[in-house]
């Protein structure tokens, strides 16, 4: 079972990014995943401006990125809060794979986590991110977490440095993985 | 009393950019205001990247633009709905903006319009909409109106065809503009 | 497979319940389910307050409804939309089910439909309605219906008139049942 | 100026009575307020149903609290999280009071606040409150406040334990006062 991991920001110190490879680090750890990481810097796409399509097309780099999520069998996402909802650098890359005559996204399981430097670990996020996902066909898990206070959490080796915090996040990758495990 | 209007889109033919002209000509011919329209393509920003905001701030097109929201006295804005929500160019503007040291938008009062080729009118994408400027301290007003069919909507003047749908928004604005008018 | 239906209105002549109840006439039609139709106005419960609570526990009639869920297998449940959202009367049974020591929704598959005597369908009540549910584990369903006009949408036999609109909750309905079918 | 407080929950001890209270308490010492607590106890309604409303009409504790509302220039309201969003309380109290002929809250000027048990303070819910209110043409002040922990906030008074939690609610108070000043 392939498992594709993403963070919604470009920052290459962003603590989504860390989240969401601790995240993939505890998933290769449990083994028997076929675990990636895809970079959105990596794929660089224009702010969706429909002259833009209607002269070149889809972006070349969204084509790349929806290959990784079709040949992907579940979706790990973690997510800034930027404003209280979904930052408009993933919502501009949703925007654009829905573009794709097939969207490769659809029909996907998604865990969305979130990362955030305040108090309340990015849950306002959480809930505005779920919906372009789910308006596309997307299944996202019920089970969701949020990371506050995320500036510090993670020691030098960008472990958790929390136990009960890492704990939390194992139980919902073990719930996450064994409700999708049937449909592999 | 100025007022800036844009819409929450790049595309040169949008239908958002006609439907908030033509509540900007009918403010006009209420007479009163000083009514501006600002086109997002005029100001290019990248997807918002932390990095990019450490080694060069924010973008002089941001910066721009939060001149013009801050000489306003009151904002009107029609935004799409891309998969059920915010337009990602929309938020990504609202990102950026939100960096500023004093945000121009905090304070404003701001009506928000929707137009979408469907039948629902964009109406997810308004409350999504409302959120992030919420956030950031703007009075959104509870009204909005969202226009189904844009695609049909309008003539080739690119006024609205039906006398209904016209009387809607001209409705919607009167209630805007008194609204606010004690406090200009 | 058991299959719960069940309308979040108590009105005897709900468009809601008669919506609900031609989704679980389609589905019986299919053969190999077992439908049941739950009323809300035969499980009576006060408005939540934790005084009764702490009384006399949770009432008799929630724990009634709890048990058809529990034994259900999946759900399919119409919303009305009240003010923009999810009906008071609806999340007082949400919030009334979600006091039981075991949530006998938690991990259910489940299935929004909407009906509204509008244009617009009940969209943001249906949007509204995922999130109570989506906190206490349910899985629902990505693909959502909302039947506008509604109050003309149903013939003698209390069957929606139009084919098109028809078709279009059997494809739903199709959909569903064969992404939990692999759970059964 | 006269202010309608109150909380949308029924428990006695309910901690956002506790802070609405306070909040009225703290708007009492400013001086120059005609401050008026509603307790919903006092105006117990059934769960919406259309056959209650076509049999007696909306019930007349829905009447009374539509007069206090009515005779209010503001209101401030602090409402509970339950599953995430609205508890159906709150939402139902709106639900009744939307079936008025005039409904008394449309075009009221309101300060959400929230208080819950949780680390997140009831966000979740203050952000679903809005929306009904909103539909309803309320002016839903931007700037709200969530209380996190709030069975320990208190002290014996029925005060603000923390000096810093206190100080974050009167300056909220005097944004909104000073907000709705000019139009009283």
């Amino acid at each position: 079972m392939k498992i594709l991991f993403f963070a919604g920001a470009l920052r290459a110190d962003s603590c989504n990014k860390k989240f969401v490879r601790e995240a993939m680090r505890l998933v290769e750890t449990k083994g028997g995943y076929q675990a990636e990481f895809a970079d959105l810097k990596d794929y660089p796409m224009p702010p969706y401006d429909g002259d833009i399509e209607a002269a070149s097309g889809v972006p070349e780099t969204t084509m790349k990125l929806g290959e990784k999520i079709r040949a992907a069998d579940a979706l790990i996402v973690s997510t800034p809060e930027y404003n209280g909802s979904i930052p408009g650098v993933l919502k501009n890359v949703i925007d654009w794979l829905s573009r794709e005559k097939s969207v490769s996204l659809t029909g996907k399981p998604l865990l969305l986590l979130a990362a955030s430097p305040g108090a309340l670990g990015g849950v306002r996020s959480l809930w505005h991110t779920r919906v372009p996902f789910e308006v596309l066909g997307v299944h996202v898990f019920p089970g969701m977490m949020g990371l506050p206070n995320a500036y510090n959490a993670f020691d030098e080796k960008l472990h958790l440095k929390e136990e009960k915090t890492a704990q939390q996040l194992q139980k919902l990758l073990d719930q996450f993985l064994s409700h999708i495990a049937p449909k592999a």
